[in-house]
């Protein structure tokens, strides 16, 4: 099969279902996208602090696309498999003023920007030689989204039911992502590179990095109960850093657990987290038979409800995740 | 060293510092503690669910102890290490009518009881053997707390920043808790024995338990900056069953990465985010000498927020987690 491509240029700055599609294909394609950072280029790996405060905020978060599936009708759901990431070798974190879980802070009320070298031989980008601080390398996108049926041009900054910047860290190579389809075509897009990022990206950005990634666009008949965004992390191994308890200089191998999640979208966080949980219920009853009381049961017992994103205002991303360990066939 | 001893019957119903302590031991001493479940003997292995229906509020979620610590006093912290946490072979989960955080959906507004037997032999739950449903079992105490500064009797359902009910399922065996001291000897009390649960614990209960507990209560005077819980995960291994992937019939051993956690406690989950970021912060300055702003974008790339608690009303529990992988010393 061959593999469509999307260019940087081919990126626009807002959802909105009247813009022209830059690729048609069919479902299940394979499609490679080039994507500057999320600053759309205006920060690179010698800018200064200076570069944060010049930020025009009408430019950032530009998304590549859209990209037309055909056969995708509204009320299916479009499954996008992240089948690999490569991060550039460098990448930046910055406290933006007005922005970030801290914003209103005093003392994290001035902008800042860190430079940080991608080691991808190591796979980790270091924080501190001295002090051992390494943050493992764990790229995802932070924006993969299908336009709103809604008609009109909606910001990219925050998240929404249909997916846009979910900044939600477990989409990684080999994770797989469900979004609910509004229109014809999906008409996807995909950016915001993140190096690594922890749940919640409290400080407003993660490792900020240009990226290439390769996915695959497959329309979904069979998920009606898709209404937010649901995912599959992946199955794969980390690596992770030696500890200090650990006599070997090399990196180790840890199996991770494998989760299917779902999420809660909106501008409270308390109802993002009822509407995750709701969802998985849901999840649980139509697609594998359990009643919902006893799916609620098992939410309680075995599920954890983690804040994705709480910075992207004015919407929330809370999601609900079931281990498979837990339910082997989930 | 001896260990000593609290038996099932001393128990109180309030966090209240004029209750008389039941022990008194020196700073570092092994306390073993036997608590009844949460319902406080109301429910046994063979309830129906009438016994959620008259279960008396006022007799829930009892705690053991006081147990005045010499040498403790008021803005000191108080060490708590999980040595070992034995359930009972059976639990109980239930939907408690206006508990939960769907309390108010019209479906869930009934009561309804599960019975679990718990296998400690092969280390599960089993929720439905033809699905291959299990709950892997992860022992830990739902309440630990010590006495407030504040004098009065408070309810033992909601969670304080001294501790009490945090339900946060991070508190096994090998994990230790620190918690900020209000009054003379600390008063620390323990119980709500849970064989597992998720982080939120969204129905309202988790598998519920007597257990036989024992930890090690150490009066530390170097940790200014606990004002709200703190906690290390327990470093060990744990047993997961095998998922559909695997040809094995037998559980596999999984290295799990350990955590550093601080929390925020409060009506708000969005400010109790809020406190547990700046709690990290400040735990990061303080002891290990990070800048602040360099802390923030340090949590932001690589620590997770995770909703432990979001049904004991009308408080929350928020952590912010940061994984050892990535700061060896914490």
């Amino acid at each position: 099969m061959s593999i469509h491509s999307v260019k940087r240029s081919q990126c626009h700055l807002a959802w909105d279902n009247s813009i022209p599609p830059v690729l048609t294909v069919e479902s299940g394609s394979l499609v490679s996208v080039s994507c500057l950072d999320a600053s759309n280029g205006q920060i690179n790996s010698t800018s200064a602090v200076s570069a944060i405060s010049s930020l025009v905020f009408s430019q950032l978060d530009q998304v590549n696309g859209p990209i037309y599936i055909t056969s995708a009708l509204p009320g299916d759901t479009l499954q996008i498999d992240v089948i690999s990431i490569e991060p550039a070798d460098w990448g930046w974190t910055g406290l933006i003023p007005g922005f970030g879980l801290l914003a209103d802070d005093e003392e994290f009320k001035d902008p800042h920007l860190r430079i940080w070298k991608l080691d991808k031989e190591r796979g980790v980008a270091v924080f501190d030689e001295t002090k051992g601080i390494k943050v493992p390398l764990r790229p995802f996108a932070g924006e993969m989204g299908v336009a709103p049926g809604e008609k009109g041009a909606f910001s990219t900054i925050p998240p929404y039911k249909t997916g846009g910047n979910l900044d939600t860290k477990y989409l990684e190579a080999g994770a797989t992502l469900f979004l609910p389809i509004e229109v014809e075509g999906a008409l996807f897009s995909i950016g915001d590179g993140h190096a690594a990022q922890g749940d919640g990206e409290v400080c407003g950005t993660a490792i900020e990095t240009p990226m290439e990634v390769t996915i695959r666009l497959t329309v979904r008949k069979d998920r009606p109960y898709t209404t937010t965004p649901h995912f599959y992390t992946s199955p794969k191994v980390k690596r992770i850093s030696p500890t200090s308890d650990s006599n070997s200089g090399t990196d180790q191998l840890q199996a991770e657990e494998q989760y299917y999640g779902t999420t809660g979208v909106g501008p409270d966080p308390r109802e993002a987290a009822r509407e995750a949980t709701r969802n998985m219920i849901t999840y649980l009853n139509v697609q594998h038979g359990i009643d919902r009381v006893d799916a609620y049961m098992l939410c309680s017992v075995a599920g954890d409800l983690r804040m994705h994103e709480v910075v992207d205002m004015p919407n929330y991303v809370v999601g609900m995740m079931l281990p498979k360990s837990v339910f082997p066939s989930i």
